[in-house]
C-alpha cells in the first residue's frame, strides 16, 4: 500500500489526511467547498455547529506549536467535540511500545480523531496504519514531509481571493528543502492544475528533485517574482542560519526577503501570504507583512474553516455496506437531536 | 483620548471593562443588577445559560493566579462560550511584536474577548488600544493600576449585604500603596455615594496623593474601624516585607493584622473583606477570616456572578445604527436556537 | 465515624466514592447496573447525556497519572459536566492551611465534584470530612490505600464476561503489598460473593494481615492459577525493585509475570486483566496482553462507563425530606430542557 491510498477507505472517501499526495482535484474542491460552509454571509462566521456533538477529538502534539494547536483546537470546539489534549513528553518516537499503548488506550476510551503533530517524516502515517477502524489521523505537520491542512487553507485563501486556478502563477520563497508546508503546497497547486508553479530560493534551500514535481526554479527572487499573481513567503528557521547553508540574516533579507521593491515585480493585485508565525525583516518586511496586499490573517480565519471542514469530512462519512462504524451511526442520531 | 474612555463605545456603553475610574454611577449598577440576575432565588446559582454560546473568550495571563484565572474560566463556561488558556511567557511585555502578531493571531480567529492579567501597569489598556473592532478586553489586574471586578464583586457583596450605599462608612486596610484592588474599590465606592471611605495603613504604604481621591487616611488601626460598617483587609504581598519599607511580618499583625479586639471597634454588624488568598496570621486572624462577620466566601461566589454580567454584557451589546458588529449579529441566532 | 461511612448520606445513598469497604453488595450492582446503561446496545457507546450539564467537576491530581485523569476529564465531559483542572502542587498535603482555603473557594465557586489523588492514604477521606454539604468527592486512587472506581470498573468487566460472581475463582498476582487497586478489589469480589479470592505473589509482596480478608494466599504462580476464571495482573512499580524487597525483573517475570506456559494452568476461557499501564515483559508477556483471552482494553472502555455511572449517582441523589439540595433541583429543569 502506498502512504497515501491509506487515507482514503475502500470507497475512495477520505478516511485520515495524512498528506496532499495523492489526491484527487475533486477531492480538494470538495473540502474547499466544505470549508466555505463554515464561512458564513458576509464573513459573519457560523461559530458553533452540532456536527462532532459527542465526539472526542485528541490532540497529539510531539512538537510545539501554540498556533497550530490553537486552530485545532477552536476548530474541534465550534463543530460542538470534547477535545481532549494531551502532554507528551516530545522526545518520545511514535515507534515506543508506550506510546503504542497510549493510542490504544485513546481508542479504547472512544476517542474519535488523533491530530498528530511530530518532527519526524512519516509519524502521522505511522499511526494511522496501527489506530483501530474508527479513529480518523489528521496530520498537523511531519518533520520534512507534509503539512496538508495549511496547504488547505492556502488554497481556499487562493480561490476565495483569485478565483480560477488554471489562469494563476504562484512563486513559493524560501527554504523549499525543509519545509513541509512547501511540498504540501506544491502538490495542492499541481493537482487544481495552477498555470506556474515557481520555487524561489537560493541554491543550498532548493531540494534536488523538486522539478520532477512540475515545479520551476528560480534562484533570482526578482525573476521569480515577475507576472506572479499569488506570491507564498515560507517561515525561515532561523536554526538554520547556524549551519553553513545561509549568509546572515540580513544578506538573507537582502536577497530573499519580500520588500515593496521585489514584490513590485509581482502583478499589481499580486496577494502575500504565509504560513506564520512571520519573522518580521528576516523573510518578509513589516510594511508587506502589514500591507494592503497581504492575507496572512485571511490565512488564519480561513485556518479555521478549513480544519473544521476537514475534521467533519473524516468523521462524517456515512456508513458504507450495512456494516456502519460506531462513528458514522452515532452522528445520525445526534445531527437529529441537536437544533 | 483618556485611558478609561476607551472602554465606552460611541454610545457610552460598556466595550471593555479596563478600569473603575470613569464609570457613571448608572453604570456600576447596571453591572450589578445584571450580577444579580445570575444568582437564582434561595441562592440556587443558575448554573449555566446560553448567553455566549458560539463565543470565544482568551484568558491572557502574563501573571500567575489560579484564583481568578479559574474564576474567569467559569464564569466563560457557565455562559456556553469557548475559553482557551493560551500558555504565555510571563517575561513577555504587551508592547512586543510577537505578541502584536499573536493578538492578531487570536482575533483572525473569531476570538471574542481578552482577558488580560499582566504585572505591568497600563497592559490591558495597551493592548484595548490595537485590538480590532469585534473584541473585548477585560482587565483582570494590571500593575498597581487596576482590579476592576474584583471592586465590582466587592460593591455587589457590600450591597447584597448592606443595602444603599450612601449610609455607610467602609474602611480599607493594608498596602495601599502597591494595591490596584484598593484603588479601584476606592473609585467604585466614591462613585456610588458612600458616605465616608477610608484608608488605614502605616505611612509607608499609603500614596501620597490618596486624599484627592475623597478619602480619609487613618494611621491607627483602632481609629480607623471606629465605627466601620465594612472592614476590607488587603492582600500584604510578602515580598514587600523584605524592602525597608515594612516592619516584620509579626510586627505588621500587631498593628494593623485585624483581630477581635480591634473588629470590636466596627459596628456590631460590621463586615470583614478580602480580595483573597489570605495570609493567616500577617493580616487577618484566622478567627476572624473564617468567623461569623467575614463574607470572604460569599465574594468569591459573587465573583462568578459579577464576571458573568460583565462578560455578557460587552459581548451583549446591540448593534448600533445599522452596522452590526459580527460578535453581535451572531448572538441573535444562538440565543433563539439554545433552549 | 468510620472512615466507610463517611461516604454516605443519611439515608445511605453514596454521597462521595472513597472505598469499596463499608459498601453494601446491592450498592456495589446498582452502580454496574448504571454504568451498564451508559453502555449502548452492540457496544455503540451513549456518548454524550446532559446529567451533569450545569455542574462543575474539579480534577485535584496530586498524583501524576495522565490516563486516570483523562478517563474522568472525558467520563465528566460525556455527561455534559464543566471539568476544571487544577495545577496542584504535587507536594503539597492535604492538612495544609492553604490547600483548604483552596477547596473553601472552589466551593464557593459552585464547584460540585473534587476528583482526588494523592500519594497519601487517607487523603480523599481528609477532604471529604472537610468539604461542604454540596460537594462531592471521588477518590480516584490514595497511597496504598484504595483505588475504588478502578475496583468497580474491574467487576463491570468480570460480569459482563463472566456473569455470575458467585461461581468464580479469581486470581489476583503481583505485589499485593502496595497495591491500592488489589486492596479495594480483595473487598469488592468478597462483597459480590465471589467462590474464591486469591492473592498470589512472593513472600516479600503479601501483606500479613491479608488472609483476614477472606483470600488465600499462593507463593507458587503455577499453583495460584490452577482452575481460575478470571486472572488479575498488578502493575509493578519499577521503583520497588531497587530496594531489597525483590530480585531483577528478569527473575520477577520468571516467576510470578504471565506467560502463555503460567496461563495455561486456568481455565481455558479465564480471563486477563490489567490496571494498566503494563510493563510488557515485566509483569506480563506481551504475546498474552495482546491475546485472546486479554480483557485489558475492554477494562479501558468499562472505566468511562462506570466513572460516568458514579459521577451520576453521587451528583445525582434526589432530594431528601423537602430540603432539596442545591445540586438536585438544578438537575431537573436540566433533564427537561436538554434534547
Amino acid at each position: 500500500m502506498r502512504r497515501h491510498s491509506l487515507q482514503l477507505d475502500a470507497e475512495g472517501r477520505l478516511r485520515h489526511l495524512l498528506t496532499i499526495e495523492g489526491l484527487k482535484r475533486q477531492q480538494i474542491v470538495d473540502i474547499l467547498d466544505t470549508a466555505e460552509s463554515f464561512i458564513g454571509v458576509g464573513d459573519h462566521q457560523m461559530r458553533k455547529v452540532p456536527l462532532l456533538r459527542g465526539k472526542t477529538v485528541v490532540n497529539l502534539f510531539f512538537e510545539a506549536s501554540t498556533r497550530t494547536l490553537t486552530t485545532f483546537e477552536l476548530a474541534a470546539k465550534r463543530l460542538s467535540a470534547d477535545v481532549l489534549k494531551i502532554n507528551i513528553d516530545t522526545s518520545a518516537t511514535v515507534k515506543g511500545e508506550s506510546l503504542l499503548d497510549m493510542l490504544r488506550n485513546l481508542e479504547a476510551m472512544q476517542c474519535d480523531m488523533f491530530v498528530v503533530r511530530h518532527g519526524d517524516s512519516g509519524a502521522a502515517h505511522l499511526i494511522a496504519q496501527h489506530v483501530a477502524p474508527h479513529i480518523s489521523v489528521i496530520n498537523a505537520g511531519d518533520g520534512r514531509h507534509a503539512h496538508p491542512t495549511q496547504a488547505l487553507l492556502d488554497m481556499f485563501t487562493i480561490r476565495r481571493r483569485k478565483g480560477d486556478f488554471a489562469a494563476l502563477t504562484v512563486a513559493i520563497v524560501g527554504d523549499i528543502m525543509h519545509s513541509r508546508v512547501a511540498r504540501s503546497q506544491i502538490h495542492a497547486l499541481t493537482t487544481l492544475g495552477v498555470s506556474e508553479v515557481r520555487v524561489v530560493a537560493p541554491k543550498t534551500l532548493i531540494p534536488s528533485e523538486v522539478e520532477s514535481l512540475g515545479v520551476h526554479v528560480y534562484h533570482d527572487m526578482k525573476e521569480g517574482l515577475r507576472g506572479a499573481d499569488v506570491v507564498i513567503m515560507l517561515r525561515l528557521q532561523k536554526e538554520r542560519m547556524s549551519g553553513a547553508m545561509l549568509p546572515s540574516e540580513n544578506e538573507y533579507f537582502q536577497s530573499f526577503g519580500l520588500t515593496k521593491d521585489k514584490l513590485a515585480m509581482a502583478k499589481p493585485d499580486a496577494i502575500v501570504m504565509h504560513p506564520g508565525p512571520i519573522n518580521r525583516g528576516v523573510e518578509i518586511d513589516s510594511e508587506i507583512a502589514d500591507g494592503p496586499q497581504s492575507v496572512i490573517l485571511e490565512q488564519v480565519s480561513n485556518g479555521i474553516a478549513v480544519r473544521m471542514a476537514v475534521m467533519s469530512m473524516v468523521l462524517g462519512r456515512p456508513p458504507i455496506e450495512g456494516g456502519a462504524t460506531e462513528g458514522v451511526s452515532d452522528n445520525v442520531p445526534d445531527k437529529r437531536s441537536t437544533p
